[in-house]
């Protein structure tokens, strides 16, 4: 379907049979020990090789993007460089070995004990609609379970079909060049929610990890603990990535405001890192940066969304925000071409009124900011301490509002996997330091990380082997080994 | 209550109410910021303290224990040894910065993210029925959970809460003379599982450890799953924790027999590690062995189990494994003094009943081995690949078995968190490199373990922090400390 007109094109895409999802997660399954056993060279050789079969689609996997997603040809060029990138990333780490945390120890009693990580098993990826690239068939999820040394089966996100199955004969095409199994890749598309609780509910997955809403975060979720025997379901759900303004940071409104606009608007909004809610102190200096954000913002035309009911959810999403008694807009900008366009928007209130309405707490997704006006630190705490938990958090300042900024660091850091100071929340860098992730609701899995290379732990648990003789051991638990 | 008379001693603790829960709750929760913020030299001096104070209560702790759960004292003082050596192991730990996994990166575009782990908040910790200290009070999950900076409400386990209290006044007094806020621990006493319901729903509880049985460790998840505001809930449930034995392994029957024995019914098998079930070869060598048991088996006599109910369940789980059609007794002790310490017990039966009878899979926790039979290595590796997860599985062989494990060590390595070589599965090491964790059913959790440093982490979530000038960011990021 073209996000721009809601009218379908490109070959009709079926749902996968049950027989189909049984079939994926048995071949997974079957070839489970054969690449688990590959040497961390041949894994890593297969991730870079997937990034170059990638690469090798050229422009006509972006311009095909853009076409079912709405997104630029320009935003999806950066993030087929982050995808790519961090399959990379992914392929340098398994050959440093240090994601099996390998450790060597003698116990109390002077026996030998040694512990490495090793794969789960099968793990089904639940892509986001989002991030057609990064987020999705080859995105990180994948490519740190890949690195883990588990099978993946992908649940294709139906919003984008053609770009995930062409990501996945890249795939495919790299797992044939590096004489990797066939069954340690599938892809599977499903519309209805079916195939994807299927995937899940099949005994040969071992693990799931999923982007996107989050009631199809829940559902996954409750759906791994129904099995027999239950799984581990990684979801990151949603958030609204609080913004904090402190004094120093209004004195020159200008260039914050537009950083602003910029990081609500790129894309349509549609980042789990949009900042979604900005607190700004009440008085002169906020007015001013109010209104500098309403001159930015008029200049910003609206981007074809995602998808026609997400371009009709966020315009609603908006009209809840504004029937609240107390809320008001504070900026516009213009609709962009067709229906599916809608304008960027920011509304808002003072912190009583936000406190008061729960239907002013949850994501707007798209370009919609709130920006909650508060007077005094305390109440600025109370409206932190009330905020459930998110993927970031960001506090905006100069060296004046230090003292300020570390009362409010305790509360941020339980609050948020990440604390920008300044900078934009959407501005997320893929590395070895990065947290994707938090408490909940923004993930029900708050110990993890879904982008970064701390991502792959998601994928590992640890085996210890008790006086055991050299040879008997895995390779990178041998005397000699550096651990 | 006396374990082996089953008559109440003691004074009587009354169940927490519903506002003392909630009290204890609220004490952790008001003293968790504070409680993190501690530099780790005082929360590892905290840790100290509380081994020294759980050692200052002197043999009359081990007395009480003994009364209390049947153990005999000896027994007790070696699990005293290990719970003060772990708090100490963990002290340790946390001087050494280690277990907050430091990164230290740079972004692709030049971004500078640093990372640690902090704690998750308050932790309710269920101790288990048959470690009256090494998994109660002040045992693994306490200390872990204090290492990680989470303050710690105990569900005292009802077979031993005069021993829990003792343990709770240490850990108490501890925290006093070393400064450590009063709300960072607190005990409750529960024999009604709402108690340890509502804990777990308690909106300040941020995660959950427990020990024990499947039923009580699903209760607990469920629970977890089902607040408004899931939590990670960490169960490590039941094992049979097979043993392989291969042809080498038989040539001298005599000293592996006993082994098994002494492993089988050390504490009256009331292990987690209990070799539960042992796969021995067919034909006359392993008939050999098994001869070898029932005479070391014949002169042990059985000891007081942890309360009657526990006794007459393993006497019942008897009885259920011997009406299974193709089940024979291999071999017996006698039972020991009074009505609760029945004699262990060792059965047996070939690969075809094993596989047909699912009576025959489940753990009969106490002193109760299954020897099952098997006939080459085909028969063999369908009895391993038919197991469901487990916390350990040993082999048994010489140099001559080496072909033999290789072939077997990938099935192993899927079902185990542990896997031996030679040596008994009761023979947990708390040491670094530990794993006491597994697959679906040991455990809920198989990317953590309970015992053994790792433990720490699942207290932890990690934190990243993105362009932070460095006087803002947490001491053990800043530029000059090394990660």
């Amino acid at each position: 379907m073209a996000a721009a007109t809601g009218e379908p094109f490109g070959p009709p895409y079926r749902d996968a049979s049950p027989e189909q999802v049984a079939e994926a997660a048995r071949l997974a399954a079957a070839d489970a020990r054969a690449f688990r056993a590959l040497p961390p060279e041949h894994r890593a050789d297969f991730l870079d090789a997937c990034a170059e079969e990638i690469e090798a689609l050229g422009d006509a996997l972006l311009e095909l993007a853009a076409r079912e997603t709405g997104l630029t040809p320009a935003r999806l060029a950066g993030e087929r460089g982050r995808t790519c990138g961090q399959l990379r990333l992914f392929a340098e780490l398994v050959r440093s070995g240090a994601a099996l945390g390998a450790r060597i120890a003698s116990g109390p009693s002077g026996t030998d004990v040694r512990l490495r990580r090793t794969p789960l098993g099968p793990v089904a990826v639940f892509g986001a609609g989002n991030f057609p690239l990064a987020f999705s068939v080859a995105g990180g999820d994948t490519a740190s379970a890949l690195a883990a040394g588990c099978p993946v089966v992908v649940k294709a996100h139906p919003a984008h079909p053609g770009t995930g199955e062409a990501v996945a004969r890249a795939v495919t095409a790299a797992a044939a060049r590096t004489g990797v199994p066939a069954g340690v890749f599938s892809l599977l598309v499903g519309r209805d929610h079916e195939v994807g609780l299927a995937l899940v509910a099949d005994p040969r997955i071992a693990a799931v990890g999923f982007t996107g809403s989050r009631a199809g975060g829940l559902a996954l979720v409750a759906a791994g603990q129904a099995r027999p025997a239950p799984i581990p379901v990684h979801a990151e759900m949603s958030a609204v990535n609080p913004v904090v303004m402190l004094d120093g940071a209004l004195t020159e409104p200008e260039p914050t405001a537009g950083g602003y606009v910029a990081s609500l608007t790129s894309g349509a909004g549609q980042f789990c890192t949009n900042p979604g809610l900005l607190l700004l102190p009440a008085g002169p200096a906020g007015d001013a940066f109010l209104a500098a954000v309403a001159r930015a913002l008029k200049a910003v035309e609206g981007q074809v969304m995602l998808t026609p009911d997400i371009a009709r959810a966020y315009t609603e999403g908006i009209r809840r925000w504004a029937a609240v008694p107390g809320v008001r807009e504070a900026a516009r900008g213009t609709a962009g071409p067709g229906p599916y366009a809608p304008a960027p928007a920011v509304l808002t209130c003072d912190a009583a009124t936000y406190a008061a309405h729960e239907a002013l707490t949850g994501e707007d997704f798209g370009a919609a900011g709130l920006v909650v006006r508060w007077s005094g630190t305390e109440e600025l705490l109370r409206l932190l301490e009330g905020l459930e938990g998110q993927l970031t958090a960001t506090l905006h300042g100069t060296d004046a509002d230090r003292a300020a900024a570390l009362g409010l660091l305790p509360v941020l850091e339980e609050r948020a996997g990440r604390v920008l100071w300044g900078g934009w929340p959407t501005g997320v860098e893929v590395c070895h330091a990065m947290v994707h992730g938090g408490p909940w609701p923004a993930t029900n899995s708050p110990a993890t990380t879904s982008v970064g290379t701390l991502a792959v732990e998601r994928w590992l648990r640890p085996v210890c082997y008790q006086s055991f003789p050299d040879a008997l051991l895995p390779a990178e638990l041998r005397d000699g080994t550096k651990p």
